[in-house]
Protein backbone atom coordinates (compact mmCIF):
# COMPACT_ATOMS: atom_id res chain seq x y z
CA UNK A 1 0.00 0.00 0.00
CA UNK A 2 0.92 3.65 -0.99
CA UNK A 3 1.94 5.72 2.28
CA UNK A 4 0.09 9.18 1.91
CA UNK A 5 2.35 12.27 1.41
CA UNK A 6 1.66 16.25 2.46
CA UNK A 7 2.99 19.39 0.76
CA UNK A 8 2.57 22.52 1.36
CA UNK A 9 1.88 25.61 -1.00
CA UNK A 10 0.69 26.35 -4.19
CA UNK A 11 3.93 25.57 -6.45
CA UNK A 12 3.44 22.07 -5.86
CA UNK A 13 -0.02 21.74 -5.71
CA UNK A 14 -0.15 23.26 -9.36
CA UNK A 15 2.48 20.49 -10.40
CA UNK A 16 1.01 17.51 -8.14
CA UNK A 17 -2.30 18.29 -10.16
CA UNK A 18 -0.74 18.12 -13.83
CA UNK A 19 0.73 14.80 -12.90
CA UNK A 20 -1.22 11.72 -13.79
CA UNK A 21 0.87 9.42 -11.41
CA UNK A 22 -0.86 10.67 -8.19
CA UNK A 23 -3.91 10.88 -6.62
CA UNK A 24 -5.03 13.67 -4.30
CA UNK A 25 -6.63 12.34 -1.64
CA UNK A 26 -7.80 15.81 0.57
CA UNK A 27 -6.80 19.81 0.38
CA UNK A 28 -7.21 21.54 3.44
CA UNK A 29 -7.35 25.04 2.14
CA UNK A 30 -7.55 28.21 4.69
CA UNK A 31 -10.54 30.87 3.51
CA UNK A 32 -8.76 33.87 2.84
CA UNK A 33 -5.81 32.76 2.03
CA UNK A 34 -3.44 32.95 -1.11
CA UNK A 35 -4.25 29.54 -2.15
CA UNK A 36 -8.15 30.10 -2.08
CA UNK A 37 -8.27 33.14 -4.04
CA UNK A 38 -5.85 30.84 -6.19
CA UNK A 39 -8.47 27.95 -6.46
CA UNK A 40 -11.67 30.40 -6.77
CA UNK A 41 -9.85 31.96 -9.64
CA UNK A 42 -9.20 28.85 -11.80
CA UNK A 43 -11.75 25.59 -12.87
CA UNK A 44 -10.75 22.91 -11.21
CA UNK A 45 -11.33 19.13 -11.72
CA UNK A 46 -14.17 17.95 -10.45
CA UNK A 47 -12.85 15.38 -8.54
CA UNK A 48 -9.95 17.62 -6.86
CA UNK A 49 -12.80 19.59 -6.18
CA UNK A 50 -14.57 17.01 -3.86
CA UNK A 51 -11.39 16.73 -2.29
CA UNK A 52 -11.19 20.83 -0.89
CA UNK A 53 -11.48 21.45 3.02
CA UNK A 54 -12.14 25.11 3.53
CA UNK A 55 -10.83 25.38 6.93
CA UNK A 56 -10.67 28.78 9.14
CA UNK A 57 -7.55 30.21 10.28
CA UNK A 58 -7.35 28.92 13.42
CA UNK A 59 -8.44 25.44 12.09
CA UNK A 60 -6.24 25.46 9.50
CA UNK A 61 -2.90 26.40 11.92
CA UNK A 62 -3.41 22.61 13.30
CA UNK A 63 -2.29 21.65 10.66
CA UNK A 64 -0.28 23.85 8.87
CA UNK A 65 2.19 24.08 12.17
CA UNK A 66 5.25 26.68 11.19
CA UNK A 67 4.94 25.93 7.83
CA UNK A 68 5.16 28.23 4.77
CA UNK A 69 2.15 26.90 3.28
CA UNK A 70 0.36 29.74 1.84
CA UNK A 71 -2.65 28.45 2.87
CA UNK A 72 -2.81 25.19 1.14
CA UNK A 73 -1.77 21.72 2.79
CA UNK A 74 -1.94 18.42 0.04
CA UNK A 75 -2.43 15.18 0.68
CA UNK A 76 -1.51 12.51 -2.03
CA UNK A 77 -1.35 8.90 -2.92
CA UNK A 78 1.27 7.47 -5.37
CA UNK A 79 4.64 5.68 -6.05
CA UNK A 80 7.27 8.10 -5.57
CA UNK A 81 9.97 6.56 -7.15
CA UNK A 82 10.29 4.66 -10.77
CA UNK A 83 11.55 2.13 -12.47
CA UNK A 84 14.20 2.47 -15.18
CA UNK A 85 13.34 1.94 -18.33
CA UNK A 86 15.60 0.60 -21.25
CA UNK A 87 16.89 4.05 -23.42
CA UNK A 88 18.82 1.26 -26.29
CA UNK A 89 16.52 2.60 -28.96
CA UNK A 90 16.46 6.34 -28.12
CA UNK A 91 19.33 7.99 -29.96
CA UNK A 92 18.69 11.96 -28.90
CA UNK A 93 20.71 14.06 -26.77
CA UNK A 94 19.65 12.17 -23.06
CA UNK A 95 20.97 14.10 -19.73
CA UNK A 96 20.56 11.34 -16.88
CA UNK A 97 21.56 12.60 -13.06
CA UNK A 98 22.73 9.80 -10.51
CA UNK A 99 23.07 10.54 -6.83
CA UNK A 100 24.93 8.58 -4.90
CA UNK A 101 24.52 8.74 -0.82
CA UNK A 102 23.04 12.07 -0.77
CA UNK A 103 22.02 12.41 2.28
CA UNK A 104 20.28 15.72 3.48
CA UNK A 105 16.79 16.34 1.85
CA UNK A 106 17.14 20.49 1.45
CA UNK A 107 20.38 19.21 -1.25
CA UNK A 108 18.16 16.44 -2.40
CA UNK A 109 15.32 18.38 -3.00
CA UNK A 110 17.02 21.60 -4.64
CA UNK A 111 18.98 19.17 -6.83
CA UNK A 112 15.83 17.73 -8.39
CA UNK A 113 14.58 21.18 -8.67
CA UNK A 114 17.47 22.41 -10.40
CA UNK A 115 17.36 19.42 -12.42
CA UNK A 116 14.06 19.61 -13.52
CA UNK A 117 15.46 23.30 -14.77
CA UNK A 118 18.20 22.17 -16.88
CA UNK A 119 16.32 19.92 -18.99
CA UNK A 120 17.78 16.61 -17.20
CA UNK A 121 15.76 13.45 -18.07
CA UNK A 122 15.83 11.63 -15.25
CA UNK A 123 17.29 10.75 -11.55
CA UNK A 124 18.61 7.75 -10.61
CA UNK A 125 18.65 7.57 -6.76
CA UNK A 126 20.08 4.30 -4.80
CA UNK A 127 17.42 2.36 -2.70
CA UNK A 128 19.72 1.65 0.33
CA UNK A 129 21.76 4.60 0.47
CA UNK A 130 20.68 8.30 0.61
CA UNK A 131 17.43 10.34 2.60
CA UNK A 132 15.20 8.90 -0.24
CA UNK A 133 12.03 11.01 -1.27
CA UNK A 134 10.44 12.32 1.65
CA UNK A 135 7.89 15.20 1.95
CA UNK A 136 10.61 17.56 3.01
CA UNK A 137 12.69 16.12 -0.33
CA UNK A 138 9.14 16.93 -2.16
CA UNK A 139 8.79 20.51 -0.52
CA UNK A 140 12.00 22.16 -1.39
CA UNK A 141 11.70 21.01 -4.86
CA UNK A 142 8.72 23.35 -5.62
CA UNK A 143 7.11 21.60 -7.44
CA UNK A 144 9.99 19.81 -9.77
CA UNK A 145 9.57 17.00 -8.54
CA UNK A 146 6.51 16.37 -9.98
CA UNK A 147 7.84 16.77 -13.65
CA UNK A 148 10.64 14.70 -13.65
CA UNK A 149 11.07 10.97 -13.62
CA UNK A 150 12.89 9.65 -9.98
CA UNK A 151 14.28 6.04 -10.55
CA UNK A 152 15.31 4.05 -7.63
CA UNK A 153 17.83 1.35 -8.38
CA UNK A 154 18.92 -1.56 -6.10
CA UNK A 155 22.52 -1.03 -7.19
CA UNK A 156 24.13 1.73 -8.96
CA UNK A 157 27.13 0.18 -9.79
CA UNK A 158 24.88 -2.48 -11.81
CA UNK A 159 22.73 0.20 -13.29
CA UNK A 160 26.01 1.93 -14.49
CA UNK A 161 26.70 -0.49 -16.20
CA UNK A 162 23.34 -2.03 -17.85
CA UNK A 163 23.09 1.97 -19.25
CA UNK A 164 26.92 1.82 -20.58
CA UNK A 165 25.77 -0.87 -22.55
CA UNK A 166 22.97 1.65 -24.25
CA UNK A 167 25.79 4.03 -25.37
CA UNK A 168 25.70 5.98 -22.12
CA UNK A 169 29.20 7.74 -21.03
CA UNK A 170 29.62 8.47 -17.59
CA UNK A 171 31.34 11.39 -15.87
CA UNK A 172 31.75 11.27 -12.15
CA UNK A 173 32.10 15.31 -10.86
CA UNK A 174 35.35 14.62 -7.78
CA UNK A 175 37.33 17.44 -6.05
CA UNK A 176 40.81 16.17 -7.30
CA UNK A 177 43.00 18.98 -8.93
CA UNK A 178 44.35 16.49 -11.86
CA UNK A 179 41.04 15.97 -13.06
CA UNK A 180 39.45 17.71 -16.12
CA UNK A 181 37.71 20.88 -15.69
CA UNK A 182 34.16 20.81 -15.67
CA UNK A 183 33.36 22.10 -19.07
CA UNK A 184 36.33 20.23 -20.88
CA UNK A 185 34.00 17.08 -20.96
CA UNK A 186 31.45 16.81 -24.07
CA UNK A 187 28.17 16.27 -22.76
CA UNK A 188 25.75 15.80 -25.66
CA UNK A 189 24.09 12.84 -26.58
CA UNK A 190 23.83 10.00 -24.01
CA UNK A 191 25.29 11.22 -21.03
CA UNK A 192 24.98 10.75 -17.45
CA UNK A 193 26.57 12.74 -14.38
CA UNK A 194 27.44 11.65 -11.07
CA UNK A 195 27.68 13.20 -7.86
CA UNK A 196 28.11 11.91 -4.18
CA UNK A 197 27.15 13.29 -1.34
CA UNK A 198 30.07 16.46 0.23
CA UNK A 199 30.94 14.08 3.05
CA UNK A 200 31.74 10.96 1.46
CA UNK A 201 32.05 11.26 -2.12
CA UNK A 202 31.17 8.82 -4.70
CA UNK A 203 31.54 5.16 -3.65
CA UNK A 204 34.64 3.65 -5.27
CA UNK A 205 32.83 0.50 -6.78
CA UNK A 206 30.23 3.08 -8.50
CA UNK A 207 33.42 5.86 -9.26
CA UNK A 208 35.19 2.73 -11.48
CA UNK A 209 32.11 3.06 -13.85
CA UNK A 210 33.44 6.50 -15.02
CA UNK A 211 34.84 7.69 -18.45
CA UNK A 212 35.70 10.95 -17.14
CA UNK A 213 36.16 12.77 -13.98
CA UNK A 214 35.21 16.27 -13.74
CA UNK A 215 35.99 18.97 -11.20
CA UNK A 216 35.43 22.43 -10.36
CA UNK A 217 38.77 24.07 -9.30
CA UNK A 218 37.87 25.89 -5.76
CA UNK A 219 38.95 29.39 -6.59
CA UNK A 220 39.03 30.79 -2.32
CA UNK A 221 39.69 29.44 0.56
CA UNK A 222 37.07 26.75 1.75
CA UNK A 223 37.48 23.62 -0.04
CA UNK A 224 34.35 22.71 -1.39
CA UNK A 225 30.87 23.88 -3.27
CA UNK A 226 27.59 23.09 -1.75
CA UNK A 227 26.61 19.48 -4.16
CA UNK A 228 23.32 21.42 -5.04
CA UNK A 229 25.46 24.16 -6.74
CA UNK A 230 28.43 22.22 -8.08
CA UNK A 231 25.27 19.98 -9.51
CA UNK A 232 23.46 23.55 -10.85
CA UNK A 233 27.40 24.16 -12.44
CA UNK A 234 27.58 20.87 -14.25
CA UNK A 235 23.92 20.60 -15.34
CA UNK A 236 24.01 24.02 -17.15
CA UNK A 237 27.36 23.51 -18.94
CA UNK A 238 25.85 20.42 -20.26
CA UNK A 239 22.68 22.83 -21.50
CA UNK A 240 25.23 25.66 -22.68
CA UNK A 241 26.72 23.05 -25.15
CA UNK A 242 23.69 21.55 -26.33
CA UNK A 243 22.16 25.15 -27.21
CA UNK A 244 25.32 25.94 -28.61
CA UNK A 245 26.87 25.55 -31.96
CA UNK A 246 30.29 25.58 -31.71
CA UNK A 247 32.47 22.70 -30.71
CA UNK A 248 35.22 24.47 -28.99
CA UNK A 249 35.33 23.93 -25.44
CA UNK B 1 29.42 49.38 19.39
CA UNK B 2 29.76 46.09 17.95
CA UNK B 3 26.98 43.22 18.03
CA UNK B 4 28.73 39.89 19.29
CA UNK B 5 27.91 37.44 16.98
CA UNK B 6 27.60 33.67 17.04
CA UNK B 7 28.88 30.68 14.66
CA UNK B 8 28.69 26.66 15.11
CA UNK B 9 31.31 24.04 13.99
CA UNK B 10 34.74 23.71 12.69
CA UNK B 11 34.67 24.99 8.98
CA UNK B 12 33.40 28.62 10.39
CA UNK B 13 36.41 28.67 12.74
CA UNK B 14 39.43 27.84 10.97
CA UNK B 15 37.72 30.69 9.12
CA UNK B 16 37.17 33.31 11.70
CA UNK B 17 40.85 32.63 13.34
CA UNK B 18 42.05 33.11 10.02
CA UNK B 19 40.49 36.25 9.26
CA UNK B 20 42.11 39.59 10.98
CA UNK B 21 38.90 41.80 11.10
CA UNK B 22 36.92 39.97 14.15
CA UNK B 23 38.19 39.48 17.56
CA UNK B 24 37.01 36.16 19.29
CA UNK B 25 35.61 36.64 22.41
CA UNK B 26 34.78 33.19 23.68
CA UNK B 27 34.71 29.79 22.60
CA UNK B 28 32.88 26.65 23.94
CA UNK B 29 34.26 23.27 23.17
CA UNK B 30 32.33 20.06 24.18
CA UNK B 31 35.32 17.25 25.65
CA UNK B 32 35.50 14.20 23.68
CA UNK B 33 33.88 16.15 20.45
CA UNK B 34 35.21 16.62 16.86
CA UNK B 35 36.08 20.16 17.89
CA UNK B 36 38.06 19.35 21.04
CA UNK B 37 40.13 16.63 19.28
CA UNK B 38 40.79 19.06 16.51
CA UNK B 39 41.47 21.96 18.83
CA UNK B 40 44.30 19.73 20.62
CA UNK B 41 45.79 18.65 17.37
CA UNK B 42 46.62 22.17 15.92
CA UNK B 43 48.67 24.91 17.72
CA UNK B 44 46.46 27.64 18.30
CA UNK B 45 47.24 31.31 18.79
CA UNK B 46 47.74 31.90 22.50
CA UNK B 47 45.05 34.59 21.95
CA UNK B 48 42.56 32.48 20.68
CA UNK B 49 43.69 29.57 23.68
CA UNK B 50 43.06 32.21 26.19
CA UNK B 51 39.08 32.00 25.12
CA UNK B 52 38.69 28.56 25.17
CA UNK B 53 36.20 27.23 27.86
CA UNK B 54 35.78 23.68 27.48
CA UNK B 55 32.09 22.10 28.72
CA UNK B 56 30.99 18.44 29.57
CA UNK B 57 28.30 17.08 27.35
CA UNK B 58 25.01 18.44 29.34
CA UNK B 59 26.41 21.49 30.06
CA UNK B 60 27.40 22.42 26.27
CA UNK B 61 23.98 21.00 25.27
CA UNK B 62 22.10 24.11 26.77
CA UNK B 63 23.97 26.38 24.79
CA UNK B 64 24.03 24.23 21.12
CA UNK B 65 20.30 23.28 21.43
CA UNK B 66 19.46 21.88 18.19
CA UNK B 67 22.18 23.44 16.12
CA UNK B 68 25.11 20.95 13.99
CA UNK B 69 27.65 22.47 16.05
CA UNK B 70 30.68 19.33 15.96
CA UNK B 71 31.06 20.02 19.55
CA UNK B 72 31.95 24.50 19.26
CA UNK B 73 30.20 27.49 19.32
CA UNK B 74 32.58 30.73 18.80
CA UNK B 75 31.26 33.78 19.89
CA UNK B 76 33.27 36.87 18.03
CA UNK B 77 33.17 40.48 17.28
CA UNK B 78 33.81 42.75 14.48
CA UNK B 79 31.86 44.60 11.54
CA UNK B 80 30.27 42.54 9.36
CA UNK B 81 30.21 44.53 6.18
CA UNK B 82 33.11 46.70 4.42
CA UNK B 83 33.12 50.26 2.81
CA UNK B 84 33.55 49.22 -0.92
CA UNK B 85 36.76 50.54 -2.34
CA UNK B 86 37.67 52.30 -5.50
CA UNK B 87 38.62 49.93 -8.15
CA UNK B 88 39.58 53.08 -10.43
CA UNK B 89 43.63 52.12 -10.31
CA UNK B 90 43.09 48.26 -10.98
CA UNK B 91 43.08 46.78 -14.27
CA UNK B 92 42.55 43.19 -14.25
CA UNK B 93 39.96 40.98 -14.04
CA UNK B 94 37.95 41.87 -11.35
CA UNK B 95 34.06 40.28 -10.45
CA UNK B 96 31.31 41.76 -8.34
CA UNK B 97 28.11 40.62 -7.31
CA UNK B 98 25.34 42.99 -6.68
CA UNK B 99 22.28 40.90 -4.37
CA UNK B 100 19.02 43.57 -4.98
CA UNK B 101 16.59 42.60 -2.07
CA UNK B 102 17.65 38.73 -1.17
CA UNK B 103 15.50 37.91 2.10
CA UNK B 104 16.25 34.70 2.83
CA UNK B 105 19.34 33.77 4.97
CA UNK B 106 19.31 30.74 3.69
CA UNK B 107 20.13 31.62 -0.13
CA UNK B 108 21.93 34.87 1.37
CA UNK B 109 24.42 32.28 2.88
CA UNK B 110 24.77 29.27 -0.02
CA UNK B 111 25.52 32.72 -2.20
CA UNK B 112 28.48 33.83 -0.25
CA UNK B 113 29.83 30.21 -0.17
CA UNK B 114 29.41 29.99 -4.01
CA UNK B 115 31.11 33.22 -4.62
CA UNK B 116 33.84 32.42 -2.61
CA UNK B 117 34.06 29.26 -4.33
CA UNK B 118 33.77 30.92 -7.93
CA UNK B 119 36.56 33.84 -6.59
CA UNK B 120 34.46 36.43 -7.11
CA UNK B 121 36.31 39.46 -5.08
CA UNK B 122 32.97 41.19 -3.09
CA UNK B 123 29.37 41.03 -2.28
CA UNK B 124 27.38 44.20 -2.80
CA UNK B 125 24.15 44.38 -0.22
CA UNK B 126 22.00 47.27 0.51
CA UNK B 127 21.45 48.79 3.71
CA UNK B 128 18.21 48.93 3.27
CA UNK B 129 16.72 45.98 1.71
CA UNK B 130 17.67 42.10 2.03
CA UNK B 131 17.54 40.15 5.12
CA UNK B 132 21.48 41.54 5.79
CA UNK B 133 24.49 39.96 7.37
CA UNK B 134 22.95 37.46 10.11
CA UNK B 135 24.44 34.36 12.36
CA UNK B 136 22.11 32.62 9.96
CA UNK B 137 23.63 33.81 6.95
CA UNK B 138 27.62 33.01 8.37
CA UNK B 139 26.30 29.30 9.33
CA UNK B 140 24.82 28.79 5.98
CA UNK B 141 28.23 30.32 4.36
CA UNK B 142 30.10 27.99 5.89
CA UNK B 143 33.21 29.99 7.00
CA UNK B 144 33.16 31.60 3.08
CA UNK B 145 31.73 34.67 4.75
CA UNK B 146 34.90 35.37 6.04
CA UNK B 147 36.88 35.27 3.03
CA UNK B 148 34.91 37.13 1.30
CA UNK B 149 34.36 41.37 1.42
CA UNK B 150 30.56 41.84 1.50
CA UNK B 151 30.08 45.77 1.28
CA UNK B 152 26.90 47.25 2.39
CA UNK B 153 25.59 50.48 0.54
CA UNK B 154 23.24 52.48 1.04
CA UNK B 155 22.30 53.03 -2.08
CA UNK B 156 22.94 50.32 -5.10
CA UNK B 157 21.53 52.69 -8.38
CA UNK B 158 24.35 55.32 -6.98
CA UNK B 159 26.68 52.74 -6.63
CA UNK B 160 26.14 51.49 -9.96
CA UNK B 161 26.53 54.44 -11.17
CA UNK B 162 29.82 55.17 -9.20
CA UNK B 163 31.72 51.63 -10.42
CA UNK B 164 30.31 52.47 -14.41
CA UNK B 165 32.70 55.52 -14.23
CA UNK B 166 35.35 53.03 -12.77
CA UNK B 167 35.49 51.18 -16.07
CA UNK B 168 32.93 47.96 -14.76
CA UNK B 169 30.26 46.90 -17.42
CA UNK B 170 26.82 45.59 -15.66
CA UNK B 171 25.31 42.61 -16.08
CA UNK B 172 21.72 41.78 -14.48
CA UNK B 173 20.25 38.45 -14.73
CA UNK B 174 16.55 37.96 -15.21
CA UNK B 175 13.67 35.78 -16.37
CA UNK B 176 12.67 36.75 -19.62
CA UNK B 177 13.02 35.21 -22.69
CA UNK B 178 13.52 37.76 -24.97
CA UNK B 179 17.20 38.18 -23.20
CA UNK B 180 20.39 36.78 -24.32
CA UNK B 181 21.56 33.08 -22.63
CA UNK B 182 23.72 33.57 -20.08
CA UNK B 183 26.67 32.35 -21.76
CA UNK B 184 26.59 34.81 -24.32
CA UNK B 185 28.09 37.82 -22.60
CA UNK B 186 31.42 38.51 -21.66
CA UNK B 187 32.64 38.10 -18.47
CA UNK B 188 35.92 39.45 -18.44
CA UNK B 189 37.13 42.55 -17.40
CA UNK B 190 35.57 44.02 -14.64
CA UNK B 191 32.50 42.90 -14.49
CA UNK B 192 29.16 43.89 -12.17
CA UNK B 193 26.66 40.64 -11.84
CA UNK B 194 23.35 41.73 -10.38
CA UNK B 195 21.13 39.23 -9.09
CA UNK B 196 17.33 40.21 -7.39
CA UNK B 197 14.91 38.00 -5.57
CA UNK B 198 13.06 35.34 -6.03
CA UNK B 199 9.56 37.11 -5.88
CA UNK B 200 10.60 40.28 -5.80
CA UNK B 201 13.28 40.25 -8.93
CA UNK B 202 15.94 43.19 -9.24
CA UNK B 203 14.53 47.02 -8.57
CA UNK B 204 13.98 48.80 -11.99
CA UNK B 205 15.63 51.70 -10.95
CA UNK B 206 19.02 49.89 -10.27
CA UNK B 207 18.40 47.62 -13.72
CA UNK B 208 18.17 50.61 -15.59
CA UNK B 209 21.85 50.37 -14.88
CA UNK B 210 22.64 46.93 -16.95
CA UNK B 211 24.81 46.86 -19.81
CA UNK B 212 23.27 43.23 -20.39
CA UNK B 213 20.13 41.13 -19.54
CA UNK B 214 21.34 37.43 -19.28
CA UNK B 215 18.64 35.05 -18.50
CA UNK B 216 18.84 31.50 -18.00
CA UNK B 217 15.98 29.73 -19.94
CA UNK B 218 14.29 27.26 -18.00
CA UNK B 219 13.57 24.01 -19.82
CA UNK B 220 11.02 22.09 -17.88
CA UNK B 221 7.84 23.08 -16.34
CA UNK B 222 8.66 25.35 -13.11
CA UNK B 223 9.24 28.65 -13.71
CA UNK B 224 12.08 29.57 -11.96
CA UNK B 225 15.89 28.21 -10.34
CA UNK B 226 16.29 28.71 -6.91
CA UNK B 227 18.44 32.12 -6.94
CA UNK B 228 21.70 30.34 -5.54
CA UNK B 229 21.30 27.73 -8.57
CA UNK B 230 21.50 30.77 -10.84
CA UNK B 231 23.88 32.79 -8.85
CA UNK B 232 26.45 29.23 -9.11
CA UNK B 233 25.51 28.49 -12.88
CA UNK B 234 26.40 32.59 -13.97
CA UNK B 235 29.74 32.55 -11.69
CA UNK B 236 30.74 29.16 -13.15
CA UNK B 237 30.26 30.96 -16.63
CA UNK B 238 32.67 33.80 -15.82
CA UNK B 239 35.39 31.45 -14.23
CA UNK B 240 34.62 28.59 -17.79
CA UNK B 241 36.04 32.16 -19.52
CA UNK B 242 38.23 33.70 -17.70
CA UNK B 243 40.48 29.91 -17.72
CA UNK B 244 39.95 29.21 -20.96
CA UNK B 245 41.62 30.37 -23.72
CA UNK B 246 38.72 30.50 -26.62
CA UNK B 247 37.18 33.74 -27.57
CA UNK B 248 33.95 31.29 -28.78
CA UNK B 249 31.31 31.19 -26.75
Amino acid sequence: MNKENILFGLNGFKSLINSKDYKVKKVLIETNSIASRYIQSIRLDKEITKKLIFLNRKEFSNFSKNNRTQGLIAHFEGKLTKILPSFKNINANVGLLVLDQIEDPQNLGQIIRTAECAGIDGIIISKNNGCGISNAVIQVSQGAFFNIPVYEVSNIDQCLRVLKKEDFWVVALENEASNKNWYEIDYRKKIIIMLGSEGKGIKKINLKNSDFIASIPMQGHINSLNVSAATSVVLFERLRQLKSDTNSY
